[in-house]
């Protein structure tokens, strides 16, 4: 077994179950001569994948890459039921036709990510298995945990001591998730920290069945624009996959300094070196936080659109910038009555000379070439464009980087 | 609504949920003109029945002489699982074949108490609907329930404090139990006091099914011979419905005087009156508690045998009760030298007369005539019958109701 390989599959790993498992099905793949089946399971009732879920996904790209397979599991056999208490109206059973749109615009999503090829991915319906259970069947499914095993997933258990109520039915989700594991023989289950608890559940069950259970290899949670929540669509606080690319740079452009590390870990597609030298660099201050969020951003949008995309992206956004840096910029006041003494309208470049009389009226005249000198947001490159005093308003000049000044009448 | 009836049906009942049910009930079946029907499950992996199951099916004949029908559901859907884990060897899966016999000798031991008349008792089993019902049935079934509800019933909330085990599987077990109310459309559940959580899960999912719930009558628990637990075979401190009429009063002379008023209360046909002046008279200290366990144990023989089988029964137990009693006796010591004196053998009524010469000879005639002379324990009615002297042994005699000697060689 190739060393480094394994180095780099475990790289971002928060918890590996058991410690060293990895290792062990990589030998089994290698010995057996097959290829290890990586586990995804997927709700289709939520088909907004963000680069929260891209952290796992990028791993399991990483198996692919490697010569496994993943099994996607679209988890229709729930979907179809909804909220069998009838009590939540945001979980209405779906029709076959609604998971289907769902699981292909997930699929369309997955593919910006994994290698979609026949021979590295397979799609399953877990209804085809679960839909064909007995009483009998479930019966004994459920004897394959107690009560206490399955309230210690921290929810339940929060949700019991604070006195509210857990749906029966609901102690069944974690054991049908468990279930998929056992109808795919998975390997490896990867997901977020917050799934290990239904990963570990599968793990269980497929022993209890006497088959090898699985590895579980759970992900940081990627912290949100917010700073705070995990990403999560209903926080607001996320970058989907499938956004344009001036709205992915403009989004990632508004990373927290502090989340600049994790980002760069869990979202770019750097080296380990470089990713190294950057979070030492943004430690020591040896570097502006704004360049590193640049990259960033540009090395979201190359991954999920192209380099010429985030080219684009980065100078829209630079645009924008600049435009809302302006807006926000002190303007230096002068009366119309003073700038104009004497005179009904002025060329532009007469108007620049007394608005910036520091500078030589051919300095003047390069800076309104070069597309340098705007009124009011506006470039004008004609310095003989005449311009009249204003009236009941201001008008905004900025000429050059640093000259904004604003006419009052 | 006949008012003496509904006291009649209630004589006994320890809970009534909800609170004046059972007058409502009555009343829906007169104004509607249909019988109640009274649930009744079976376990058929334990087919003896004793006094303590007597207790609800005694109950359950007043509602069927009372014009409501009775249905029997023969639980074999869970008998035919088993123990899933395969931990509980005691509680292997039931073959069909197994299942039918139990059922058999079930309806056969109920027939002693129930009227088996077709229009007044069904039979089902619940396999028929339990085991037709889908994963997806099971998890509509589940929604109707919380984690908490179940986990308050005695033993489950037991088990889960002290930290031992309770497979999830176990926790179906009330809700099935629950469907068949469902199923049968059942207006009325009955059990002992510690069936009550089960018959509530019941009408709880009735209730959930936009049904009418069904009533509840929890049966007092009979304590069994022992005088501390409730009847049951694991104790083995029962009065078996099928058992003999010799060991039926037997046992039911061995009920502690304590338990008195509970057997006459639960146990016998005896009027409401009747048992309300024995109780009194016992209380009182005015009649000896055995003679009234005589009249307990004779009216439990006349109900599942018949009254010459009590008699009988009765009869018996007296000899040999007095036999014990002989058995304990001191008896008053003589040495064959001295009785024998000058004689090889002698005859019973002159024997008789050496050991009680205070009694005339025609008086000990007469006793021998009545079989109140034995030998050994045997009767003797011979006055000429010739006795020798004891080699090596002693010959005990009894001669009327206390003259006890014995003769040692």
């Amino acid at each position: 077994m190739n060393a480094s390989l394994l180095d780099d599959l475990l790289r971002g790993v928060a918890i590996e179950t058991p410690p060293r498992g990895l290792a062990g099905k990589l030998k089994e793949s290698e010995k057996e001569k097959r290829s290890l089946i990586v586990k995804l399971g997927f709700d289709p009732t939520a088909p907004d994948l963000h680069l929260g879920h891209a952290v796992v996904l990028r791993k399991m790209r990483q198996f692919q890459d490697a010569g496994h397979k993943l099994v996607i599991i679209i988890g229709d056999f729930t979907a179809r039921i909804g909220d069998p208490t009838g009590r939540n109206k945001t979980r209405p059973p779906l029709s076959p036709e609604t998971i289907k749109q769902n699981a292909l615009t997930y699929l369309d999503q997955l593919s910006k990510v994994l290698d979609m090829s026949r021979e590295k991915l397979k799609v399953c319906f877990n209804d085809d298995w679960l839909g064909a259970m007995t009483f009998r069947d479930v019966i004994g499914l459920l004897a394959k945990a107690t009560v206490a095993q399955l309230l210690q997933r921290e929810d339940f258990s929060k949700r019991y001591n604070e006195g509210t109520a857990i749906g029966m039915h609901e102690m069944l989700y974690p054991l049908m998730q468990g279930y998929d594991s056992i109808e795919i023989n998975a390997d490896i289950e990867m997901g977020g920290t917050d799934q290990l608890f239904n990963c570990l559940v599968g793990r269980a069950l497929q022993e209890a069945e006497g088959k090898s259970g699985q590895i579980v290899l759970s992900m940081p949670l990627l912290v949100g624009l917010d700073g705070k929540e995990k990403m999560s669509k209903s926080y607001n606080n996320y970058i989907g996959l499938t956004e344009p690319p001036h709205d992915m740079y403009g989004k990632a452009m508004s990373i927290p300094d502090t989340l600049l590390p994790m980002y760069l870990e869990l979202a770019t597609t750097l080296t380990a070196q470089e990713i190294a030298r950057l979070k030492e660099d943004l430690a020591a201050d040896k570097v502006n936080p704004m360049d590193v969020k640049k990259l960033v951003a540009a090395n979201i949008v190359t991954q999920y659109h192209d380099e010429k995309s985030a080219e684009e992206a980065a100078q829209y956004f630079y645009n924008q910038f600049q435009n809302k840096a302006d807006e926000e910029k002190s303007y230096e006041p002068f009366a119309a009555a003073q700038i104009y003494e004497g005179a009904q309208e002025l060329a532009l470049l007469d108007l620049c000379a007394r608005l910036c009389p520091q500078e030589s009226k051919s300095q003047l005249r390069r800076l309104i070439a070069a597309s340098a000198v705007s009124v009011d947001g506006e470039k004008l490159t004609d310095p003989a464009a005449l311009i009249k005093p204003p009236v009941d308003k201001e008008i905004h000049f900025r000429i050059g980087k640093r000259g904004f000044y604003a006419i009052i009448s």
